[in-house]
């Protein structure tokens, strides 16, 4: 330490956030390492595995973490193939092809000594240019966050604690005639917004059926996919204030059903669109 | 021949229809073999590659010739990683996990000695069952498709021409101030629609940038993600009826831009949801 102090272990954990340390994965042996290790993370822990979206973010951190990887995440693709178990596991990383101005990469995250693949991934990254541009889409009129909000109702699953979030429109567990939700949505404590926590909130929406339905059927994300808007200096802006977080239901039938997500920040920038398709029981 | 007449090999190639040849791959050895080859398609060529779209189907075609696939598609994600050349490439398939109601297939087409990655691809199936279900997306209100229309204006580049268009709403080449179209659409000529040609017609619509800049610009389609809404009875009830085809664009920003459409079928039925992330030079 610069200053002469030692920090003792209990003030270093504060200092990092649970979200950090649920992503977390070991160092590469040197840069041509492309195997990682995680554990999973109690603080996300959702019903049957770990909160999807921190599956996401860990999948996405995986590539973020290679010294070769051009700037920033244009595409995230997760297949959810099998239940993650609790405890450790591998991320294999493989860079498919790379040019000047984008990058391809497929992950495997696999678990136990037979290497089961519990979740596969498809990573885009790619260089920002200066270039014509033009925002079309923009979010729907909201007023600004209330300046103080706590978590979603309820304490389960465990991740929930882990997000503040301010539901503007939607009534969830109601049989109401269509799924929309808005809300301001932010990291609980408070985080500056990355790539990777972006990938999280893309899965931390009440599950669209719920609003559908006003009783409990279990359901599992079985694919997600989340498109990155924004290049590092728009990311940077947004810090730690609340995004404004969309999401809608097209089609539920047949056992699946899909979820379409927009994810604002600061200056009416969209951040991330993101897609889903959710299986449920009955 | 059952009914002892051979036709010439010219009655053969006008009974099989131009995407189905673009699309063919050459059968398994056996039930595990998990190899199979194609070839690239003349008919079906755009600027410098394949029609991205036969491409997406050619891989989406790989997991339905699996044997122990579940019966139907859920989603299809491509990742562009290179210029596929003329000629053969290899399909590499995998199945990374199934279940009793969904199943992960993870594959890669490969060109040249040093088997170079030019796609891969995720690939979820599913087992469709009769639950609760609900349609909450509608199509927008738009007459009815006129009973005769042709292609495109225009017959570069040369996959245009197996697809009829008739353009409902959108000017092509204008600077707009906005990217939306929707259209009427069917492969041409006429070909019952299937899986492999609705992800197919996903990446058919007209680059949204040309909806927002008169002049020509290079672009590519670096990721293609689909999801497949209706099950096999709605297929097959759709026969060679065209679609009506949908697309917008939200962000053209720092050399990337996005596509989101959807693809609506007899009866309203939403078919499919599609979107894409797309670079362009300037």
């Amino acid at each position: 330490m610069a200053n002469g102090t030692t920090p003792s272990a209990g003030h270093e954990l504060t200092q990092t956030h649970p979200f950090d340390r649920a992503i977390a994965l070991s160092a590469p042996q040197d840069a041509d390492s492309r195997l990682l290790r995680g554990v999973t993370s109690d603080d996300y822990w959702n019903a049957v595995g770990p909160f999807g979206g921190v599956t996401a973010a860990t999948l996405l951190n995986a590539v973020m973490r290679q010294l070769d990887r051009l700037p920033v995440p244009l595409s995230l693709t997760v297949s959810y193939a099998g239940a993650i178990r609790a405890g450790e596991f591998d991320i294999l990383v493989r860079c498919l092809r790379g040019g000047r101005t984008t990058q391809h990469w497929s992950l495997e995250l696999v678990q136990g000594s037979e290497r089961e693949v519990m979740a596969s991934a498809l990573v885009v990254c790619g260089l920002r240019r200066d270039t014509w541009g033009v925002r079309e889409a923009l979010p729907p009129a909201t007023p600004p966050p209330p300046p103080a909000f706590g978590a979603r109702p309820g304490d389960s699953p465990r991740w929930l604690r882990w997000y503040r979030e301010h539901l503007v429109s939607g009534d969830l567990y109601r049989a109401n005639d269509h799924s929309e939700t808005l809300s301001w949505i932010a990291d609980a404590p408070a985080r500056a917004l990355d790539y990777t926590s972006l990938a999280a909130i893309c899965d931390a929406f009440f599950p669209r059926i719920y609003l559908r339905r006003p009783s409990f059927v279990p359901i599992a994300t079985v694919t997600l996919n989340v498109y990155f808007h924004a290049g590092q200096a728009v990311m940077d802006e947004q810090g730690c204030a609340p995004v404004l977080a969309r999401a809608t239901g097209q089609v539920f039938n047949e056992g699946f059903c899909d979820q379409e997500g927009r994810i604002w920040g600061l200056g009416d920038r969209l951040l991330a669109t993101t897609h889903q398709v959710v299986w449920y029981r009955e």
